[in-house]
């Protein structure tokens, strides 16, 4: 077949618990009608008590349409003990070494099965080192945010060495999360008083 | 009393849920040994299957010491349907909003309790647009993460609108998460395969 013939490493069928074909799919409709790919995401918040908040996440546009998630996803933030909280949820930071690593993953997975690897097992552990003299607004030297994050992430699947290291490095490549953090992104903020 | 007359605006007594005194202390023993404000957050992630994948959140360590949280946190990302997923988490990208909304309003509790500001709600909205043509690998102009992010906060207290404002405009100034966002950090990312 000639598709084949030009798209050698496309595996037709789903791998990795990873649709496959609606993946393909998906990326013949966006060739076809670009304006499809923007998307807006969304969260709301709501301060609770001390520095416990609760995000609600439930829509978002994208594909040219709007849509509900299938459930409502609630998550909260707070402080442990040791930076005067009560530590009944994870550190709005952490959430970011969360995010990174679920993002790669995820990309992982796809990319693995576009290429007709089956994965067994993907691992990963991120590190973030932040010195809170910033927030503490002790050292003008010293920024708010992490200085540093180091991820490494652990891959085994039906493929060689090689061609598993380059899924992670293309995951990597076509990360939004890896962009985010490694480049930044300009945020607005606007304050209603009242 | 000579400390009050040097700080006017430290409030004495727990506030919004959050403990003052505690906080102060905190902030003038880290005045005395600066070593401990060094912190490391960490996450690790295991993949489940398609683009669904868990991060647990245990342990850190800060203020020269190793801290277990006080409950193991377990959280998942996944991608929607129309993102040819199965949409039983949040996508990962979701997650910076969520963690740019409770940093920020986590301070904000914070701030309005040291400037003795008695709050009595604080709710924000953040939106995120992302062209998925970068992460599809279609555009080499259009970047993979979000091109811009909105927040917008309310908020309401027992003080003027401007003080008001200029605590959320304080907690912005001192968002770890903001900070990281909006500046970007690096990320070392290493591979083990096998």
């Amino acid at each position: 077949m000639a598709t084949e013939t030009t798209q050698p490493r496309r595996a037709r069928v789903p791998l990795n618990g990873v649709d496959t074909p609606t993946l393909f799919g998906t990326l013949d409709v966006v060739k076809g009608q670009p304006e499809l790919a923007k998307f807006q995401f969304r969260a709301r918040n709501r301060w609770q008590s001390g520095t416990l908040s609760e995000t609600t996440i439930e829509s978002f546009s994208g594909a040219g349409a709007e849509h509900a998630h299938k459930t409502t996803f609630k998550m909260n933030g707070d402080h442990p003990a040791v930076l005067v909280g009560e530590d009944r949820a994870p550190l709005p930071i952490e959430y970011l070494l969360h995010a990174l690593a679920s993002c790669i993953t995820g990309g992982i997975a796809n990319i693995a099965a576009a290429r007709g690897v089956a994965l067994s097992a993907v691992e990963s552990h991120i590190e973030g080192d932040i010195n809170l003299l910033g927030i503490f607004g002790m050292s003008k030297e010293v920024r708010n945010g992490y200085q540093g994050i180091r991820a490494s992430f652990s891959i085994k699947g039906d493929a060689p060495p090689e061609k598993l290291q380059e899924i992670v490095e293309q995951s990597r490549a076509r990360s939004a999360v890896f962009d985010v953090l490694t480049n930044g992104v300009p945020v607005d903020l606007a304050v209603n008083v009242g």
